[in-house]
Parts: C-alpha cells; sequence; structure tokens
C-alpha cells in the first residue's frame, strides 16, 4: 500500500515516511531530477551514494526519447535506469509550455511539436497518465496547467479551473496498483482564495498525496512563502505534500518549516555541472581563482565522495580543463548536501528543535 | 623495491608482476590513460572497479595545467586524483611535438609554446625528470624524440642518438627512490639494425624498465609487429617492456605474444565517449539505430556495471540523447574490457595455453 506516516511535527514542520512499491522515503525528501531517465553526469550507484531514495522521471523528454511504449517494452524506467527505488514522473505539462514549439492548447489537452525534431505530439490528462503507467512511475502526476507569472485573478482563476477539470479526468485515467500513488496540483497563482479553492477542491477527489505547483515561477520567495502558509493547512495532513520545483537550500529550508515534505529542482545537479557548489558554508563557484591553490576539502562537513577525497584546488583544476570528472564530482556533492539538508531538517524535526537548525544552517551559509 | 618478476613464459608471450613503491602489478597490463590528472569521465573508485592498476599521467597536460610545483604542493599527482596506486608519466616529449605550438628543438631540449594560452616553456631531458618527480610518478619516462613515420635511415640514425644522449642526461637527473622506476626508450623507427642498437644502448644503462617507442605511428600492425619481434628479444628479460600508445585489442594480443608487458592508448577511453565499444563481439557504435531496441547486455561476458545492469537500447538512448552516463558507461566497460583482456591473457600465459587464448579471442571478435 502507497501511505503516508506523519511521525513528529515541529511548529508546522513535520517528518514522515511515504512507504510505496519499490520502498520508503524518509521525508522531508528532496527527489534528485533524472529528467530524460539519468540523473546528469551520474551512475544509479552514485545518486544511491548521495542518500537519494526518490528519482524524478520527466514525461516530456520521456514520450520524445526513448517514447514511453519503448520504456514499458524495456521493462519501465527503474529497471532501464537501474533504479529499483521510488521514481516520480511529472505529467509533462510543464515542459511541454517551456520547450515545445508551435503549442495549442484547449479543452482537451495540449498539441504541440518537439523541441528536437518537430514532430507532432498530444498530451490530453488521459495521455499523460497513460505515458506514466507505461514509464512505471511510482508517483504520478496528474496534467495540469502551470499558471503563469503574473496573471490576473480572472485568468488564475480560469486556469485553475482548467487543472480541476483536467484532474477529475485524470484521476480517472489513473488505474490503482498496490503502492502507487497520484497526486493532484495545486494551483491558483498569488491569490489566498484560489489557493484554499484548489487545496480543497483537490482534497475532495483523495489523491494518494498533493502537490503545489505554480509556485517559484518568479513571484519572488516572501510571496511564495505567504503562499504555502496558506496552502499547506488546508492539505489533508495525512497525505504527503510536494512543492514542485523548488529550490534553493533556503527555499528548502523555509518550505520544510511550513509542511512541506517532498521537493524537486535541477538547481543542484545543473550548478554541478557548471561549477557552483552548494556547501554549509553558502554557494562557491569552483572556478574562482581563489581556489587555484586551496588543498582543503570543498566542504569538510560533508561525507560525499568529493569531499572525502579531493581538494578544492583539484575540483578548481578539473572545471579549468573542463574534464568531465568535474560535473561529476560536483553533482555527487550538489545532491549529498541536499540530502543531507533533509536529512538534518529530520532529525532536528524528530528532536523538536527544527527552529535551532534552521537558524544555524542559515548562519552557516552566511560565514562563507 | 622496484622490481620485475617473471612467473611464466608461453612462447615469447610474459606473466610477470612488477613491484613498486605503490603497489603490485600483474601484466601484461594495460595501464588508463589519465591525461590532466583524471581519467576522463571516471572517478578514481571507477577506474579501479575496472581492474586497473596503473594510470599514466601527461607531462605536458600537467606542466601547464595545474603546472608540476602545484601538483607537487598538493601533495603529488597519487594524492590530488585520488589514485594511492602506480602512476606512470610520460616525459612531455610526445605531445609537445603533437599539440604545442612554435616548437624548437635542439641539443638543449625543446622550447615550444603553450596550445592553451601561447605561454613560453621549456622541456629538457633534466627538467622532465624534474616534472615528473614533482608529480611523483612511480615510473618516470627519459625525454625521447619520437621519430616521426615515415623517416629516412639516416633521419632515423640521427634522432636515435638525440634520443640516447637525452637518455642519458635524464638518467643522471633522476633521483632513486625505492619502488620507482625511470624506463628508457627504445626509438629506431622501422630499421631493425637500429631497434638492436637502441635496445643495447639502453640496456647498457641499467633503467628499471625499458619501452619501446616510434611504434603505431603509421607504420602499420605488421611492421609493428616486425619491430617488436626484432627489439623484445634484445631487452633484458628481467625488467618490464611497455610499448607506448598501443593500441586496439586486436594490437594489444598480438603484442603480448611478441614479450610486450605493459601497454597505454587513449583508445577505450576516447571510443568510450564517442559511443565506440569494445567487446567480446568485436567493436559497436551504440549510436547505431540497430540498438534503439535491443534489451540485451552490451557484452554478455562482462562483468562491468555497463553490461551488469543496462541494455543495448538505454545506452543508445543516452548517446541519442547526449547525456554524459553514455560515455561514463561505456568508457567503464572498454576499460573493463581491456582490463579482461589482460587478465585472460595472463591466465592463459600462465597455464600455458595462450595461443589457444589469442585464437579463440580474436575468432569472438569476427562472429559480432
Amino acid at each position: 500500500m502507497f501511505s503516508y506516516t506523519l511521525h513528529a511535527t515541529d511548529g508546522a514542520a513535520r517528518a514522515g515516511t511515504i512507504a510505496t512499491a519499490h520502498g520508503d522515503v524518509p521525508t522531508p525528501s528532496f527527489m534528485a531530477v533524472g529528467t530524460a531517465g539519468t540523473v546528469k553526469a551520474m551512475t544509479a550507484d552514485a545518486v544511491r551514494a548521495t542518500g537519494a531514495r526518490v528519482v524524478l522521471g520527466n514525461t516530456y523528454h520521456l514520450m520524445l526519447r526513448p517514447t514511453a511504449e519503448r520504456v514499458a517494452s524495456l521493462g519501465g524506467l527503474h529497471k532501464m535506469m537501474d533504479w529499483p527505488g521510488p521514481i516520480l514522473t511529472d505529467s509533462g505539462g510543464f515542459q511541454v509550455m517551456s520547450l515545445a514549439k508551435l503549442r495549442k492548447m484547449d479543452e482537451a489537452g495540449v498539441t504541440f511539436r518537439s523541441h528536437l525534431d518537430g514532430s507532432a505530439h498530444f498530451l490530453s490528462p488521459e495521455r499523460s497518465t497513460e505515458i506514466q503507467h507505461l514509464l512505471d512511475a511510482t508517483i504520478s502526476m496528474v496534467l495540469d496547467e502551470c499558471t503563469p507569472h503574473p496573471a490576473t485573478y480572472d485568468e488564475a482563476a480560469s486556469s485553475m479551473a482548467l487543472t480541476h477539470r483536467w484532474a477529475v479526468r485524470s484521476r480517472a485515467a489513473f488505474q490503482p496498483r498496490a503502492g502507487y500513488a497520484q497526486f493532484g496540483i495545486v494551483q491558483g497563482s498569488t491569490y489566498e482564495v484560489l489557493r484554499r479553492d484548489a487545496a480543497a477542491t483537490l482534497a475532495a477527489q483523495n489523491f494518494e498525496g498533493y502537490a503545489i505547483g505554480g509556485l517559484a515561477v518568479g513571484e519572488g520567495q516572501d510571496t511564495m512563502f505567504a503562499m504555502l502558509d496558506i496552502t499547506a493547512p488546508c492539505l489533508p495532513a495525512q497525505k504527503p505534500r510536494y512543492l514542485m520545483g523548488v529550490g534553493t537550500p533556503d527555499d528548502l529550508l523555509g518550505s520544510v518549516a511550513r509542511g512541506v515534505d517532498m521537493f524537486d529542482c535541477v538547481m543542484p545537479t545543473r550548478a554541478g555541472r557548471t561549477a557552483r557548489a552548494f556547501t554549509s558554508h553558502g554557494i562557491f563557484n569552483l572556478r574562482n581563482a581563489r581556489f587555484i591553490d586551496d588543498a582543503g576539502p570543498l566542504d569538510e562537513a560533508c561525507p560525499c565522495l568529493c569531499c572525502a577525497r579531493h581538494s578544492r584546488a583539484y575540483l578548481h583544476h578539473l572545471f579549468r580543463c573542463e574534464e568531465m570528472l568535474g560535473p561529476i564530482l560536483l553533482t555527487t556533492h550538489n545532491l549529498t548536501y541536499y540530502q543531507s539538508l533533509m536529512q538534518g531538517a529530520r532529525a532536528a524535526i524528530l528532536a523538536g528543535r527544527f527552529e535551532t537548525y534552521y537558524a544555524t544552517t542559515r548562519a552557516g551559509w552566511a560565514d562563507g
């Protein structure tokens, strides 16, 4: 059975465990983004070594290459990418709107052309759900419209209504299986009344979990946190809450403080490929000449391969030479750092000292 | 102490063990090329998992970036790249001639400009030896001139004479340490009399080992093998023999058959980055559309991560999407394949059945 067990709360922050057909997920949890069936620059073993328990796959990318039907014929995404653990897939809707060409959206769904070869495709709530089924996603997402920012109240309300009609169709298309889940997505832009309406509407459909979408799209951290303060309490306490596409370490802790359980973001992996490191002393760019003779570890508090075995000077050298090992090691570190952050948050919530953990961690970022 | 122990011969093929300050090396041995202080696309752990026992560093690349002095200040190449095992460095001479700009060679050495930033540098037998010392190379190479192919007899003789004068200077500059070695390099182009002369001249200097250089430069496999047939018997039986920059799996087995103990080549790593796989069934290009639905392993005989966990279809997908995991997995496989080939050769020599191993392996390549 798919379930969420809430072990402890500390203020609004929650520590829990999600049980799935593919294993348990201690929360709060950061999911590693594995766009096209691979976490960029990482073997599956390396991803596991970071402490990641869930990998995210992108429906848009996978439906184009290698195609959902081909993934299914290869035994599903778990087998294809050597990730027997839980996999969450998005609906494809967000990337259709941000990457595809010649998009045309109507009540039925979205017709678009691939950004790769111009081929025509159609994504509807039913097809998105079918694709995610073919991929064998542990957690599927409903097809929604990620309301652009900024939006007028009327635009946001109209967009949200479409998302709700599509949520009903997505739910009807979903084939329940033990240990599998489908999450609804709360939209509503920056309007409190819409966020409350969305949470209540979706909660009534009894999804296995709830995502909060349409945030971190330019509204700023204060507004995002304000929307979480409104939305989280409206969601069922016995279901996991997933904040989509967020964010920086500071975004994560602030969102955990407001009751979010799950996150995904390309930030740690993308930053790792461009020499930017997230550490307990803040963000560093390893291309910076100040590191050329720095024999110390990237982050002395980090247990990862990169920090345990190599110097900042070596990382600087690797990026200067454009060696693939630079992105490999820094992605390893960044993902490990994000996991450590979530593990630290969880331990602090369980011990009833989350506020101290949050403050201490933020102070560390400022001292770099 | 640095030593070579010959355990068995089978025809001219040899099985032995090289003992060094940084560990033992069973031979025949293929060394993984780690140009700029990293085996491209591989963590040090991943290189170890392929079975590689020696890594090669390139003096030319390292003297430019991060510089030999900086490597020394970081504790040497072993520590910098997390490779406590044996490291062999080349002299830098070959790459000065193939990569650097505005080269000017005279009796003293080579003045050149970096291909990276045009900065001026000087490499002499003494400086090359000093750089390799700073890098903390387990095995250093003398500075030689790799005679271009084709060369007239007079050109080859003159080039070889320079190599011999530089060998004397390199030897004088070398600081002996227990478990460390310096190898002389046999040149002589495709002239039997020169090859014999070179082997005898260098043998008299009592290097810890001997390299055979100036081959695999366009002369063809038949000529290369003919030169090995001439050269190997002229080298001391109680010293290791290293064929520089060679080669294909077929080159390796043919050279082992002729008494070579050590190899290095960029082929398995470079091929791995361009979707070419060396397997027990020959060479495949994983970009080929024939693999798009191939759920089988790349090489069912191979124990590596790539073959044990993934399908050819997944590898095809990764290269098609230009995902870094493609080069990572295929480099892992190719290096593992090269190591397996050398391990198989060694076991066959020890069992007195090298000829059968050689024939069976070649038959496998033909059946793909």
